[in-house]
């Protein structure tokens, strides 16, 4: 037996009793005729003692314990003298009798710390090693802890965890698929699923009620930072739902995960539209755990000689509580934050509220106090307020007010990542139009239901058509969205027209699908969260790679393993490709 | 709201009150001035009833539902006249005052009923429309119940689920791969795990100390019936182990899991060397529900007339308890069953034991009563009983017999699908040799530690040291194997060198993994199950096909959605690849 207990459990009831530790040496620490060992292991640290006037032979043979060797020990629990209260095990250590080097370790690239000395690369690369890290695995055991804790909130509520294929067919549509060729099936290929969407669908088809899955996924995209190809969901289908339905149930998941992880308890989700959304935040992912909501101005600045305001399709402010003491050096960054080319306005109106209650703005000689005392009633402003003003197109505009909203957000430290304040958003537009393809394109996906409501007009206004699609948002962050599903073939067909889909094209792709429809289909519908911002979010973090056990880089890559790497010829051979020379970069 | 209630959930306390239900139309009977409908969703069937008295509209509307329509009944729950015993809801029947059809069906290609009529190739392509039968929902329902019986058990002893990835790096060691073409890395590929054998040995070194994952893994492989290109394991790991100590924990598993699934208690499970269970059973994974085992005769035999014994190296029996009443006829039958080419024994040779206790046997001529009296003894053998014996090679014997063996216990119904008898198979060889390739492999894998005390004869004779590696057999089936794993760069690459990897290849494939060896690896071990065997062995099955949600058939395809399937030429292109014309059949 390599131990009897582990690093993190010995505590003064154990004092007197002989024990067996085993784990990696943290630390050691050499004075005169006395040694000490900070033994590691997953649960904890415990110290080992050595002391000359007890084992001259057993300190020597101590002192030739490196950083991360790993050892075995046997000894006494003894009461500390210092105790340690950082420490669980802080109050014992282990007077040591009998010591085994199990494996001796290579001085280590990075220390292994909370705080490493190791750089993004060299840590991805000895990945192994940074796991040892208390900071890195406790967020690996997070995650283990919130998929517990989902499995059991959606069994308990009747969700069955079903394996879906991992080996599928491609569809064009979305994102590019991760192919693999068939060698049994020579020139043809399966690809792996971005999502397990349509096999969900047949599932409800199947009778199966409820399902859930925390699955992989993958996309072929062009990598952006913080985006992993392959990636996990928590994947939900529900039959006989209306939207309120899938609504509460998972409501309810999130509030299981968060008393569980946190022991905070989350009152009602608010739900808001897409609309109000935009109106108020200027961002389908609203962060409302701060105000600053937005305050339309265009009735309220019309008719003056400023032309900025009078040219612009929308005016628009958010308040800034308190902040009127901004200097002119604080006000110029937050302009150019604004001109940055990724936003683009041409400019930042700026008004204060004095001691006294007087406003004062960089457009004064274009309105007067009357004026602007209108518009510190509109923003509900009092003394000190800062109100920030921007003017333009209306998408842009709001798109660069809501960055601004969230970058003084971030300044003014509001953004407590420890606060929990989710909100749906539903009423999402069903199309959305894509300039490069000139095309309509599906928001959320070609199997989201239009509003019956909406129906009448999806030939001649298709972009008004609204979808029973939702998203749940949490803290700025898309956590999971879904919709109600088309459950009929006409409408399904009628929708892969509306994105331009051939009917041959349809069938090829989504006959099964479509041909299913035609057996009975239950009305259903579904959502998918994000597993892994979902985990990092509880975790604190808005960075998904330190929760992933294996990540890759932002170039795909695995290198640690160095994948993907060449393949044999006779693989190739055997797979009936071969690579395309003039293309072959690497 | 679609329903108030399920279609399973409804009983005399509920009589009275009105409901509402949705479901599948299971079945109408019409009579007179009266119909009744099951409804049918996954919970159950709840029969609606309409009477011409009542509301003649209503009737004349039901008449309209047909088989596998999607409807939504409203009506009051009431006490039926005539109680149907068999269903859970048989003593109520429903009322109907409102009634709605949500999606009209064809006629189902095959009958959606315990027994259908549809045809294997049918009900694949149809998939969506078996599930809807109770039977094959219930094998994916008890998949969902084992799944989170097992989490149960490995979570509360510490094991945390961690995700490794799916595209990772191709060796090729072992079976074939499924490659996947890298877009961003051009030429290169990864590949799809045939196991995340090399991960979890990291996470061990990496200090997670014990992980457990419910994974999909690839295999590229000519296929056999009930060999599926993707199956799913339960993979674990632990680190500061012994065998005993992975043994005592994966028991403990497996009770829990029976515990739960069939409130059976496991007794201890007995454990068994490899060397002993061919010996006894000529099988690695013996059914040790019945007895039969084999008695080796060659001490009893040898110095007769008899030339096929003489010549054979091994000569070898069981008793067929009471079976001495077998005719001619049946004892023809088992001869030929072991002459099949598939185990090519010359013949089969019997004693009988008579009603008086007198032997009399197919080599009566070369052997007296004292002789076959010894047999008797032997193999315990009294009257009624009749002894089974072949002689030959062996290897081939063994096998043939074991055969033999499962063959009559099948005959003589010894295999209650529902008494669950496990057994470990320890002390497993390090490797075997393959005749085709000339060399060694590994018997488990590369990563597998010999035993310590066998390692002075690792050079001179490999094929007699032993592994500590162990399966774990259920009813005849290996459900588990796994090792207590190398974790020293030196007999890590001595392994790979006995395996006949060049250093070359064996730090190109895996020498993140010999590196990491040298940073302080602790002790370790692993198993894993298969998952789909597992669950059909729980379900009283040996067929994994219909444990799987959407399974592949025996050519690897998914005939539901048409995969693998052609893709297009800019899919191709993008991916720098080409099919080679003269090898495409499809």
């Amino acid at each position: 037996m390599y131990r009897t207990h582990t690093c993190g459990e010995l505590r003064l009831s154990e004092v007197g009793q002989s024990v067996t530790l085993s784990g990696w040496v943290h630390k050691r620490r050499d004075f005169g005729g006395l040694s000490f060992i900070d033994l590691r292991d997953r649960y904890g640290i415990t110290q080992l003692a050595f002391n000359e006037g007890i084992d001259p032979e057993m300190l020597s043979k101590a002192r030739l314990q490196n950083r991360e060797f790993v050892i075995q020990a046997v000894g006494i629990v003894v009461e500390r003298e210092k105790k340690n209260t950082v420490l669980d095990t802080g109050e014992i250590e282990i007077s040591i009798t009998s010591l085994k080097t199990l494996s001796e370790s290579k001085i280590p690239p990075f220390t292994i710390e909370e705080n490493t000395d190791g750089g993004e690369e060299l840590r991805m690369k000895y990945r192994y090693l940074d796991l040892r890290r208390k900071r890195v695995r406790d967020k690996l055991l997070l995650r283990n802890k919130i998929s517990m804790s989902v499995r059991t909130y959606l069994n308990s509520n009747g969700f069955a965890d079903i394996e879906t294929p991992y080996l599928i067919k491609s569809t064009p549509e979305g994102a590019r698929d991760f192919v693999v060729p068939s060698r049994v099936n020579s020139g043809q290929f399966y690809a792996l699923p971005q999502s397990p969407q349509t096999f969900k669908q047949l599932l409800m088809i199947g009778g199966l009620d409820r399902y859930y899955q925390i699955v992989r996924c993958f996309r072929d995209e062009d990598l952006r930072a913080d985006r992993q190809p392959e990636f996990t969901q928590i994947d939900c289908e529900m039959s006989f739902v209306e939207q309120n339905d899938i609504l509460e149930i998972f409501e309810g998941l999130l509030r299981h995960v968060i008393r569980d992880v946190h022991s905070q308890e989350l009152g009602e989700i608010p739900r808001m539209t897409y609309d109000m959304a935009m109106k108020l935040y200027g961002n389908d992912k609203p962060d409302i755990r701060f105000d600053m909501t937005f305050i339309e101005m265009n009735s309220l600045v019309k008719g003056s000689n400023f032309t900025v305001f009078e040219n612009a399709e929308l005016i628009v402010g958010i308040k800034v509580k308190g902040c009127a003491n901004y200097s002119r050096k604080e006000l110029d960054i937050l302009t150019n934050f604004v001109k940055r080319p990724q936003l683009g306005m041409s400019g930042l109106i700026w008004m204060k509220v004095d001691d006294n209650g007087t406003p004062n703005s960089s457009v004064n000689k274009f309105f007067n106090e009357d004026s602007m005392k209108n518009w510190m009633t509109a923003f509900d402003a009092t003394k000190n307020d800062l109100i920030l003003i921007l003017a333009g197109e209306k998408n842009k505009t709001r798109k660069a007010l809501s960055d601004l909203r969230m970058h003084l957000a971030e300044k003014l430290k509001l953004r407590n990542p420890f606060e929990f304040a989710p909100l749906w958003i539903i009423d999402f537009p069903l199309l959305d139009w894509d300039d490069e393809s000139k095309r309509w394109v599906a928001m959320h996906h070609p199997f989201t239901s239009p509003k019956p409501q909406d129906l009448s007009i999806i030939n001649e206004d298709p972009g008004s058509v609204r979808a029973n699609a939702y998203d749940l948002v949490l803290n700025g962050n898309e956590i999971g969205g879904g919709s109600i599903r088309i459950h009929e073939r006409e409408m399904q067909a009628k929708m892969f027209d509306l994105l331009g889909f051939t009917k041959e094209e349809a069938n090829e792709q989504f006959g099964f699908l479509m041909s299913a429809f035609e057996f009975g289909a239950p009305p259903h519908g579904g959502i998918a969260f994000g597993f892994d911002r979902l985990v990092a979010l509880m975790g604190g973090d808005e960075v998904i790679r330190d929760y992933i056990a294996f990540p890759k880089n932002n170039s795909a890559r695995d290198v640690m393993i160095d994948a993907p790497s060449k393949i044999s010829n006779s693989q190739l051979n055997d797979l009936s490709i071969h690579i395309s020379n003039n293309d072959v970069t690497n």
